[in-house]
């Protein structure tokens, strides 16, 4: 079996942390649904608070945001609006200097991840704070260029703005206003973020001490550069995961991808394929269809949530167990391909609405697609897979092929060692045992990603909170009444802790103003 | 008498750290002595590597740098050369993980700077420290585009990139590098810079604390911006200064503007003052001889060293109160023009070699023309002189008058918050007290630049060193037989301090290697 490769594979391609590009949402997700409270979810009193606005989970707003953070030549003073959203029901008030909980936005439209980021909505009562979703430059409504995607996505010239620096200082600069206007310039910011939204919270900790008093970090593959981590853990990880469930789902999942190759080349085998797969179109490919199922396991396997969810794609609790028995169900006997479409069918059809699929699809219905540019400039996260155990076939990452698609792509090259350039990542707890403060890195073991996070404590107060049981920034989501123990136990750690950050500020506030 | 402001006075424009623009720097200095220790002031252990080394203080070498580090449009990829200057007579090589010295380069040629701080030098010997002196781009002979100074100072397209997070990112990158080429990755750096140099050093800590374990920042008035300090201490340290000298040398220079205006306004009274103060030029105005006085007062306080020194002019050791006794001296009289131009060739000329003063002099020995637009972009520190007190006419900051210039000059708006946006700077020990670690922060209170440093301790390694008689970065100059036992203390300090942050960062270096 041929080796993949980035460049050989047009799946495969960026491991981004939503989007695998070419196949970078599949058909028949539900519909986003509308930005409200789950209303099971919440207590009575908060109910009350919350009908009383209309039941909205926040309003929506826009900062005239500075296009160039870091030069100065004309064109780096044009602006853009920057969405962010906003709910006050909670917020005690500048007077109190009550705090204020900052998400910051990652890699699309950030209603999406305010409807999947309950935990700063949950919390946000007993510490009386506003609450913010800022949504990063590029994504969502938040688009430079007089708003105009069509030209701000155009060609590297506009899309050049789009980077980590420019959007840390554009949380800078929004939070900085925002509290001036609301004369709150005394309430303490603590940041919060998923994923690359994590990545982004903890280095804005580290970046913006004086902006912000504390960073939760949830599922951040900050490690996840240069060789700083293996670039096998991702896939082992999504091979353990399954393995886990059963070592039959493991190997009948290892061996499909020769199967499937085996039949695509035989006479009548793509026909075979997409009928087995019930492929709406008529082309196929084995490509196509590999590059389907991989984002199928990944994806459950990121979302692998004790409890039914719909971040990605609607799914039912455990869905990695869900897939793993559909291999096991002795009613598909050895017919690999009905047990791969029922694996398949956890993933894309779990709503049970979908009557064919499209391998094809590129809708991109949470506006993930300029993570490729960024995995084109400085998001150069390695990513193989092993020889001998994954359950992906073999691939070597391959540096020369990422610069060689991002020169076809965008006539321009990545610079691979400008992350760890700008915030770091090698020897992590040499350089922050001794320096900085109020970081908690959470990471679920089950999460691919986990693989790039900081995964043992570096200091008193810069903490990893690891959940063995965990996926990819679950703590973060909508609490549910069947949150397993271990979950509801990670979040009363984190509240303890930035409580205990919130309570240190205010004694030191009071000491200030005494003095 | 007008009260003078940015917009009136043709000079008082920029307050700069070395550069007064209008006035940028006066005649007849001598010109920069060459790259050579001061051979008395070293040991004969070292003049012996020293001599094998042809007695230089440092070797010159080029860096390919980006040209921006924030952007990834196709221009912001092209580079430049920067030059920095590199001593190894000390080093202890990367084998032994010897540690790295690194100067962060300010706002002119740093030649000049390698010749002034001769602390690095002689700190090195003890900790077998390897020294760098980084030269900031657009200055010295770091220019983009083409290293060709009349493209790049041009127009604001160009100097567009001339910005203080560029130039941290420049070392940033130049020093991983270098770690790199030298297989020295383990080696500690330790990074020091004095003036501007001195906060890009705090904020280099700051934000680059995986690149850094500690700086020494000297004179560095990151509290200079909005209103974190009172925007009158500039000049009320400069007054303060000449008045303990003498009250008479105080009241003689504080009555002087306005006889210098009533003179200039009668008959003749030009003329008058131009023999008074042998101008070359038959042009002479009150604004231009006002400014070139004020010049040299300010200059002479930032530098009022206690022992001889030629740092931006040749200078006796205490030089303020030489000036002072210039004034008081009883066989001038009453003659105000006498005595001022007692104390104007104190800093004009203390060679001796000047037989007339040009007072419009625009020679620029030491490449600090940049700074002007740094003061039209983010360098937006205020000041004014008050009405009661101040030696120097009463002015009031006007925001309004920089933005008309740099409209006028450059055809740009300064960005006045974003130096406390991207740096902080409000709070500082709220923000610090528990975050970060080992910076020193040394003042000389004689140095009116010390009103906006950080004057006490924000943490038990974040540190202030206060020197009541220091005046700019005096701890950073060469050692000499006839410092005061009070500067010898200040460097004692610091050493004592940096050893502490060599020796914490090898025991954790070990603590690592044997986990």
């Amino acid at each position: 079996m041929k080796k993949m490769t980035e460049s050989g594979s047009p799946f495969l391609f960026f491991f981004s942390f939503f989007c695998l590009l070419i196949h970078c949402l599949p058909v028949y997700s539900a519909k986003s649904p509308p930005p409200r409270f789950p209303s099971s979810l919440i207590s009575p009193e908060d109910k009350i608070s919350l009908s009383a606005r209309q039941n909205q989970l926040y309003r929506t707003k826009y900062f005239t945001q500075v296009l160039d953070h870091f030069n100065y030549y004309p064109k780096s003073y044009e602006s853009f609006q920057q969405r962010y959203l906003i709910n006050d029901t909670f917020w005690g008030g500048a007077k109190s200097n009550a705090p204020i909980f900052v998400y910051t936005g990652n890699e699309g439209n950030i209603e999406w991840f305010a409807q999947n980021t309950g935990f700063l909505y949950e919390t946000a009562p007993q510490f009386k704070a506003l609450v913010i979703f800022i949504e990063h430059r590029f994504y969502g409504k938040s688009i430079p260029f007089g708003g105009k995607k069509d030209v701000a996505y155009s060609n590297s010239t506009t899309l050049g703005y789009l980077s980590s620096t420019q959007a840390l200082a554009d949380y800078a600069s929004l939070i900085i206003d925002l509290k001036n206007n609301l004369t709150a310039t005394d309430s303490p910011v603590v940041v919060f973020g998923g994923s690359y939204g994590g990545m982004l919270a903890a280095w804005f900790r580290l970046k913006y001490p004086h902006v912000t008093i504390g960073a939760l970090a949830s599922s951040s593959p900050i490690l996840n550069f240069e060789n700083i981590t293996s670039p096998y853990s991702f896939n082992d990880i999504v091979t353990k995961d399954f393995r886990s469930e059963s070592e039959n789902c493991y190997k009948v999942i290892k061996g499909s991808w020769q199967q499937i190759e085996d039949t695509a080349n035989q006479r009548g085998g793509l026909e075979l394929l997409r009928k087995s797969f019930k492929i709406c179109k008529n082309y196929i490919s084995a490509n196509d269809l590999e590059g389907w199922l991989r984002t199928a396991y990944i994806y459950t396997a990121m979302t692998d949530y004790p409890t039914p969810s719909n971040f990605l794609n609607p799914l039912p609790a455990y869905p990695v167990k869900q897939m793993c028995k559909a291999i096991d169900d002795p009613t598909t006997g050895n017919d690999t391909f009905a047990k791969l479409y029922g694996t398949a069918t956890v993933y894309y059809n779990y709503s049970g609405t979908a009557t064919c699929f499209d391998l094809n699809d590129n809708s991109d219905p949470h506006d993930l697609g300029g993570w490729q540019w960024q995995a084109c400039t400085e998001m150069i996260m390695p990513a193989s897979a092993n020889n001998e155990e994954s359950i992906f076939p073999p691939s070597e990452w391959q540096y020369k092929n990422r610069v060689s698609y991002c020169e076809r792509a965008y006539g321009i090259e990545p610079r691979p060692h400008w992350i760890t350039t700008e915030f770091g990542g090698h020897d992590i707890k040499r350089v922050l045992r001794r320096y900085g403060s109020n970081i908690i890195f959470f990471n679920g073991l089950r999460d691919p990603w986990s693989g790039g996070g900081v995964l043992n404590n570096i200091s008193e107060s810069i903490v990893a909170i690891v959940a063995k049981k965990g996926a990819h920034h679950v703590d973060l989501r909508f609490k549910t009444s069947e949150d397993p123990e271990w979950l509801e136990d990670v979040r009363k750690q984190e509240i303890k802790i930035i409580a205990k950050w919130i309570s240190e500020y205010y004694h030191d506030l009071a000491h200030d103003q005494l003095s």
